[in-house]
């Protein structure tokens, strides 16, 4: 039975470092900031903004909300997006999403400083994690799978790691961090032939492709790291990942759960990236 | 023994179509122009201008250059490229790289203007082929290569490709690209445990490792697709690419040489970028 890897011990291992960097920022006289921007009040938002503002006053940072009206255009969205830019005692700023369909992303994407992007949505950070450059902020999510996989000390140089889904958010940055540390990566969709064959590769599994319980252990080559960061609720409206973790964790050497596994350290990792983004601000 | 690529036949049939359009733009009053930047007179960097200026005058694209002494610092070089950005005279800017060591190529990347940018150098540029978004510019030669496959109408959605390096001008574009067209890709490098037999998982396999002749046939799936990118002088002083073509070919269901493969085929992608970039242009 392979190891539980908890995302709760990982971020309860990391919040109290990144306390001591929120009260050095503090003693600087620098009240580190995050305002989190919505449209109107969905359910899933509002989690998500309750476990981040959880996270955040655990760090001390402060956190204020900007509400838009649900049908709220993207003028609208930019003008906050803008003076939130320029308000100097504002250091990160996160959007919910996805956004109402009538937004344009890109001009979304395009109009937040790419200093205070700490969910990594502006193309300038898309590049340098691209590049490799760990000056930029990549996206929490798959921030939160290499702080994992770092906290429990797995060795991925050399290794081959398998990520399934190639999304923005998710498949390809994980995919670029991974080949960051020197894993040998290959990226898979639903456009691979053999999925199960391509998956069992990898001696780490990295699932993001959105399907609740889809990966069973015959996806898994014994022994592996597996990974899952699917956020999904089956028919009986339970949470549960993209891996079938009853079926998985036998044949897998680690594995996270959901819930308890990436999404218990995603906000730490936005908390982290809202200290860094206070640090480098010109005061 | 596998067919070989040309990427003569490739460039000699893209051609026409290109001076097609170039003969377009003219009749709208569109004089499509390139100008190319380079430090001093380098034998290497002169081979390729001379390239560049023969494809483009093939479809009508004027070229300049622009040389700047090799000792020229950053803020000379970004002189010359704001003048450039700032000419609506000007559609295309080519720098050539690499640049002398005293450069500060972030700051180069971060002032060319990505609509003249039509070897992917600038952040956007690279973010837009990261994201599979067509409107960007990839760098030439990962293009090159795609031409390549689409020419000679080779499948990729569902296959195995497997990318052998991970630089920003060959590597990582070359495996967004095929991603993009929906092949299951890997991405190798020097790091990798054991590269002849990840290489051998491709059905198309893609070099750019650049170290002469290394991918024998021990490397390659019987049948596959061999793209050789690698530009390498042997011990005798005679061209060659990463692939030992000899030791290969009998094994690969297709292959490029080198030269007349890919190396055939770049400055192809250059004027086609210019075009695109003159047609997009505001008058």
């Amino acid at each position: 039975m392979g190891e539980t890897l908890s995302g709760k011990k990982v971020a309860g291992e990391v919040i109290p470092e990144l306390a001591a960097e929120g009260k050095k920022l503090l003693d600087r006289g620098i009240q580190p900031k995050l305002v989190i921007i919505r449209f109107g009040a969905n359910p899933d938002d509002l989690f998500y903004e309750k476990g981040a503002r959880k996270t955040c006053g655990q760090v001390g940072i402060a956190v204020d909300t900007r509400e838009l009206a649900p049908d709220a255009d993207t003028a609208a969205l930019l003008k906050v997006v803008g003076e939130l830019n320029d308000d100097a005692s504002v250091h990160g700023i996160l959007m919910m999403q996805p956004f109402p369909k009538h937004i344009d992303i890109q001009a979304v994407r395009n109009k937040i400083a790419p200093a205070k992007d700490v969910d990594g949505m502006s193309p300038f950070n898309e590049a340098k994690v691209y590049e490799n450059d760990p000056t930029g902020f990549p996206p929490c999510t798959p921030t939160a799978v290499m702080e994992i996989l770092k906290n429990y000390k797995i060795e991925l140089k050399g290794k081959n790691a398998v990520v399934l889904g190639r999304s923005m958010v998710v498949g390809k940055p994980a995919a670029m961090l991974l080949l960051g540390e020197h894993a040998t990566v290959s990226i898979c969709h639903s456009r691979t032939a053999d999925l199960a064959a391509a998956a069992r590769q990898g001696d780490i599994l990295v699932a993001a492709i959105g399907r609740a319980r889809m990966i069973t252990g015959h996806y898994i080559k014994p022994g592996a790291v597996v990974i899952d960061v699917g956020i999904n609720v089956d028919k009986d409206g339970k949470m549960c990942g993209d891996v079938d973790f009853e079926s998985a964790a036998p044949v897998a050497g680690m594995i996270t759960p959901v819930p308890g596994g990436v999404g218990s350290v995603t906000t730490t990792v936005l908390a982290k990236h809202v200290l860094r983004a206070a640090a480098q601000a010109k005061a």
